[in-house]
């Protein structure tokens, strides 16, 4: 048999394709310090397993398709503390926010058509999109600029009759910009002026730090457009529990996707509890949360600007960072240094920076760093890319 | 913004789209006999529930995309047990049967691709095939026939060069049929000769009364075809748990299916961990469960046997038979039975016929029945249905 053109032009994720790599140095006996994926290491809040603990049911049954009615009640009231009312029936729980992602994209573009994404951005859309043989067209956003949005022109000159759906990703990954508000109403603009879906991937909301943040969802006359993208995996440092939903008031998209969850049934049950309980924790965790990443970005910025030849921009949300390495190729060099260097037995893993591009040959000198790990090994780490540079072979130290 | 074509012409599963005329049953205060869904009463083994509650890490984190070590051990163990030999790295675990088969699809086929099933067949498998814009072709069995497929001509008049795949579940779901030996050497015949992917759903393996069982997965020189579906959401009476698997030989379909895999990063780890466990449950469960359903079929197959005018095919395995009524419409009598009609205050819901054929006209008398719940429950849930046919507008009595 055949394996299908769709499933063999799968992009591969920059983030875990080079896993077996780090296994591999793992097996060998090396500490691999994890900066290429955005699993913090911060205490998921006991909740969580005291819920799960507390379930007795006799049987395991499947949930409702839309999710369970406790955890679409909190999240509802979740998001009314944020200024945005959405009813139960606007909210779909789906299996972490990569089914999310999924559910969005069937749902607003059939094959051929096309979605507009700002590059860098998370490389895993592309995947989603790959498999549904939608195509994304990038708006390239550059690190001197700070990734700012070049104006609305520069947007617009990427849409097509084929575009169906912007996606956007705020606080930003790989870059963790936060949006002003003048380039949120710009993307409101173009959404509405060419009736497209605006895709919203809000999951790092609560990991802003020190300037102001404004969810997509408050912006006035997105009802018809707006689709949030919700997980709690990072919130709530609940990765493993793959709870994520959708939230719209597009009452046809909230329809017509019900009948692809009724299909795949329904989300783990237990998780669900779990994932309910956990909007009970008090609100002070989150702040808690979010001075730690502060403490880690600031941590990282420092530890970076020791590193000769090393460019970052300084992440206002989110936990990670792209950097510019002074290397032939940032995959190469995270391939070496999984494979051939270590510092006392240590080293680091790297998500390189070409993964998160669309327009070929950007960001191969560059790679996304997550600073999920506390000050100390943050630190450690980022000594030990400035070790690995200074061996690797394929450093380039400009004249 | 518009909803995508595909979406809107996503099937809507026969299983569930009545639930909304359920649950307005129940606010009324009815109680509603679920014969439309496989959810089965049985307990699900302590094992699971003890499992997840030992577990105390103090982060959920994100596991390996293919699945946790502990799971893949013991799914191999199992298969092991029935003769098949599959290595870790030819399993792959996924968020229920559904994630299973929406992977196989978009693995195999491309849109426009055609994916030959014998019908009537499990209706959500048509729901996958939609989002993928993969088409389904059927071959038609009949209840007068038992469901017995007739003959490789008539499977063969149906592939195309589109044909890419067929799906076989087996036992049969919504028919309960048991293929004999002879159509799986037919199907595996017909599989190798046109290169197509052999995808096979084996969820109900266990469930299988009084006449023998044999896997497509010792079925000799399918090692290149052969996609096996697995989920243990019946086989523990665990389908709020969502895990199932894919297993294959074919290195290929199983390195192509990871990039997806690791974009969508991982399934439940809790329920992961409770599923691991459940395998350790003593085989004589598994001999028990399937005593059970076997007196529920027995006990199905005499209330059926009262009603009059209605017919049916005695199921050998699974926990569905396909019935005939005698009706205008099955789906009007469902929700005539749920809207208009108590007994005592008591209704049954069923799941329509026709949404299981791809045929157009096929099976608008026929409903499905999932003899998931206990005798007694049993009993007075087809006499319900007796009596419901005995006042309902839409039946005809034959002359």
């Amino acid at each position: 048999m055949k394996v299908s053109d769709r499933i063999s032009g799968v992009f591969a994720s920059p983030i875990r394709k080079l896993s077996p790599y780090a296994e591999a140095a793992k097996a060998a006996g090396k500490k691999v310090y994890h900066l290429n994926i955005g699993q913090p290491d911060i205490q998921t809040p006991p909740a969580f397993l005291e819920a799960i603990r507390a379930f007795d049911d006799k049987v395991i049954a499947y949930g409702d398709s839309r999710g369970d009615t406790q955890l679409l009640k909190a999240v509802r009231s979740y998001y009314r503390d944020w200024g945005m009312d959405f009813d139960i029936d606007e909210i779909t729980i789906t299996s972490g926010g990569s089914e999310a992602l999924l559910i969005a994209m069937m749902a607003v573009c059939d094959p051929g058509d096309e979605i507009l994404v700002f590059e860098p951005f998370y490389a895993n859309y592309l995947s989603f999109a790959d498999v549904l043989n939608v195509n994304m067209k990038a708006v390239t956003t550059k690190a001197e600029n700070g990734y700012a949005l070049s104006g609305e022109a520069a947007v617009e000159t990427v849409i097509t009759p084929r575009t169906k759906a912007m996606i956007v990703t705020n606080p930003g990954n790989p870059t963790g910009r936060v949006l002003t508000s003048d380039e949120m109403d710009l993307i409101a603009r173009v959404a509405r002026r060419h009736d497209l879906a605006l895709i919203v991937d809000e999951v790092y909301r609560e990991f802003v730090y020190g300037v102001p943040f404004r969810s997509f969802g408050v912006v006035p006359g997105l009802e018809d457009n707006l689709i949030l993208v919700d997980s709690l995996s990072k919130r709530y440092s609940a990765c493993g529990a793959r709870i994520g939903a959708l939230l719209s008031h597009n009452a046809e998209f909230n329809a017509q996707i019900m009948k692809y969850c009724q299909a795949r049934l329904c989300c783990p049950e237990l998780e669900q509890i779990g994932a309910a309980a956990l909007y009970s924790t008090p609100k002070s965790y989150l702040a808690d949360v979010n001075a730690e990443y502060r403490r880690r970005r600031d941590t990282l910025e420092k530890a970076l600007s020791r590193l000769p030849n090393v460019t970052f921009s300084s992440p206002q949300g989110a936990f990670y960072t792209m950097i510019k390495l002074p290397v032939d190729s940032a995959e190469k060099f995270a391939i070496w240094m999984l494979e051939q260097f270590d510092s006392h037995g240590e080293t680091v893993m790297i998500a390189p920076g070409d993964g998160f591009y669309l327009t070929p040959g950007l960001g191969k000198d560059e790679a996304r760093l997550a600073y999920v790990l506390n000050c100390a090994d943050l630190e450690r780490a980022i000594a030990i890319i400035g070790e690995g540079l200074k061996t690797y072979p394929g450093t380039k130290i400009p004249a």
